[in-house]
């Protein structure tokens, strides 16, 4: 493990090679039952259950106090109640344990009383020269090697998380957990690494930005943040970031009736929202307004998270191919909105459409509308004008509309996936029809590395995020 | 079948009492197999296959032309190549027939030619008082008596197709098509009509619109369009409609390049967008830019069809009950930009909060984040600050962000269903978690009439649906 040692303060809490669990027990009914069971079941280091009620939980033996440990932990899991736990930290800090993540809930998000507690944990860690994550979250999950914190029981679910290149940042305790949950069971991205920063006391957004810029499995952020504590600092890290790999941003409190609502939950202020939006843009990151939105670019980024080479600087052109005409217009509506175009086809781009697929009584156009193709020539029609299309050198990303039927089966996915891998262009698919063939169709397109979604506004956004973030690192390329 | 008879010309489309099929074909592979079998399997009336080259279609003797049927059907669907359809509605006219449904497609879609074939069709059926449906189309379908008309074969559909009181009008044939697959087979609406008006030669949505305002089983209708061929008329249909039951529309075509791909599409003009905007909205039409949009607001509907009771004619004050104060903030932004606010509860809300539901060291605000509350008291906390928020009357309505997880075995569906009923407000529910339990959770609150979408913009939308037509009614019933 020598290679693996922790280097610097927030490793302590990613990779740490031994943890304590404060507040461990047997009772099914506690989250800290669900804290140590996950742990045991996953995490490859030492694991001591801590609680002075207790002689040993989950057959290992219980220690009555983090001062009693034999070895000083990297890091210590706290979940006990709010005004148990600055005796705790100062225990943690007695003994030299590295990290403490505090899960409990009950400091600054609920009063005075609450936010004093906080700041007396705050000052006994600094003090003691140790980083404190949350409180007031569910801590965090790595996928290699395997460490999985939350308060919520998941039987095997640290073997589920499959490890892959995209980072997920929350501040918002059971919002992250619930992500974690609800996404990666669905298998719908692959991370390197995921955290709720809860009320972010000591460690903050900032921190763990600047961590993962660093972090070489990680190769795509998403963030969902209520309020930017350290303003300036922060940009700096979204910007380094940014440089590596795509950022994008969900920042709650918008309005002013969410910043109050944010204010209650987490302790925090929003902030000055139009200061932190032009920040953000400057920085090249990409700003969503809905969860639903900030998993779909984590999926695209977490199947493709390299740039895409564009035809040109400015490279927002897109073609559709599509089965519906229908969807097509819509789509059109939607990529104008998110800034991009539609691709206007070379004239031999179009010649080759009516010699090689068209029905003889049909002019092509963007959108590539193949549905009396596919009728006369079945799904040939399809490879055939992927393969046009996408060696059309005015054409910087394509948008697939296709129908998922029992046709599925004979999708020619190994020939797109050749084709998309010569031209190295942006794709995302829809997916519409009979939803039993939905899975199929996504695994397929998965495997050719192609975003699947069965929104066609967040097949926009998906495409927007690529073509932007190829832009981006066009630009820092050109100038340095 | 007497009271049955049809009365309007509309009828002879969605409650014929005989059809025939133009192109019925055993071979599997043709459009016009999948319509007389789908036909066969649920429609309750005379059935007759038309084609010249067959004896008998799937056991059922076979004509060689709509003239030597044995009666005159009330509807005759059409799916032969275009160039043939003129002569078929010839043939049509003479026999007799009420109305002529064309699905095949080559028509005003294609081009001059196409456009010319169209125009002969129309003047046929037009001298002959027949109305004629298409081209370029799947047709129709009715729930009760079942009529499933779509050219593609999906065994068992016309059975599963439940009875309800929703209807989708289309203009883009695949996409309705697709749409009634997608959301049918899910079971994620039940439907009274549903239709794809294709090119809309001579029926179209402004004749769609006016026969839905009066169909009794039809309580709210969602449409699609591309294009609005009669804008006064539309306007009055709409208008009509929406004061007997909630009226949504997706309008393609907003910006230069998606008209430019509608034209292509249905060979249709979009129209000025800012005037069928603004009329619309003076309407009281609820209009959205995608198809799972508007899906979500048929789903809403169709659980819920009749207007709440609001506490003010302005009635747009929203509680919301998460156990996610993240799901709260980033929810608040997204109803704020929707047109609604933030209820302020009311001091004896808070009161009653504080005393019955949450921890002692929590103070209750909206968002009420109930998550501590229900780790202290477990689903009661849920229940209870249901009764109490629903109760207070400053609160239009209530949106749900529980988690999904094997607790919802637990939750208290027919205790909350109860008090639903009790206050008769809106009502939207989020899920997040653990997709494992979704769909109980989903169909759970199906059964007590809330909508459950899984994304928190579909709530804000659906909420918004809500209580925009709760608002449109109470006006017309106060201005009469």
């Amino acid at each position: 493990m020598k290679e693996d040692e922790p280097r610097q303060p927030l490793d302590f809490f990613f990779r740490p090679r031994s943890v304590a669990v404060v507040g461990a027990t047997p009772n099914q009914a506690k989250g800290g039952y669900a804290i140590i069971a996950n742990l045991l079941e996953g995490f490859p280091g030492k694991v001591w259950p801590v609680n002075p009620g207790r002689k040993e939980v989950l057959g290992v033996p219980c220690f009555s106090s983090v001062r009693e440990l034999p070895e000083a932990p990297d890091l210590a899991i706290v979940f006990v109640p709010a005004q148990r736990v600055p005796g705790v930290v100062r225990d943690c800090a007695e003994r030299g344990v590295r990290a403490v993540l505090v899960e409990s809930g009950g400091f600054a998000e609920v009063g005075e009383n609450g936010a004093a507690l906080q700041a007396e944990m705050v000052n006994i860690a600094r003090g003691a020269g140790m980083r404190l994550w949350g409180p007031n979250c569910t801590g965090l999950v790595n996928s290699d090697p395997p460490l999985f914190t939350p308060f919520m029981r998941l039987p095997g679910m640290s073997m589920r998380v499959a490890p892959g290149n995209l980072a997920i940042v929350a501040q918002s305790g059971m919002m992250a957990a619930g992500f974690m949950i609800q996404y990666l069971l669905a298998g719908y991205f692959k991370v390197s690494k995921a955290c709720a920063i809860g009320n972010k006391a000591d460690v903050d957004e900032t921190d763990v930005l600047d961590y993962l810029a660093d972090d070489e499995p990680t190769r795509a952020v998403v963030l969902y943040l209520e309020s930017v504590t350290r303003g300036r600092e922060f940009l700096q890290a979204v910007r380094r970031a940014a440089r590596r790999m795509p950022v994008a941003v969900l920042k709650a409190g918008r309005s002013e009736q969410s910043a109050r609502a944010a204010l209650s939950h987490t302790g925090s202020l929003a902030g000055n929202d139009e200061v932190v939006e032009g920040a953000l843009r400057q920085a090249g990151v990409l700003r969503v307004s809905d969860f639903g939105e900030l998993m779909a670019l984590g999926r695209a980024f977490s199947l493709h998270p390299e740039p895409f080479r564009l035809s040109t600087l400015g490279g927002n052109r897109v073609a559709v191919i599509t089965v519906t005409g229908g969807g097509g217009v819509v789509l059109s509506d939607l990529l104008q909105e998110t800034g991009l175009r539609l691709a206007e086809l070379a004239p031999s781009t179009l010649e080759r459409l009516r010699q090689e697929v068209f029905p003889e009584w049909m002019g092509p156009s963007n959108p590539v509308d193949i549905w009396p193709a596919v009728e006369q020539r079945g799904l040939a029609a399809l490879e055939r004008s992927v393969e046009i299309v996408l060696s059309d050198p005015g054409v910087d990303g394509l948008l697939l509309l296709p129908f998922a039927s029992r046709m599925v089966r004979d999708y020619p996915f190994a020939a797109m996936g050749e084709l998309l891998g010569r031209q190295d262009k942006a794709v995302v698919s829809w997916v519409f029809g009979d939803r039993r063939f939905f899975e199929q169709f996504d695994r397929s397109m998965e495997e050719i590395g192609v975003p699947v979604f069965p929104e066609l506004r967040l097949c926009a956004l998906a495409m927007h995020g690529y073509l932007h973030y190829a832009r981006l690192r066009r630009r820092v390329a050109e100038r340095g």
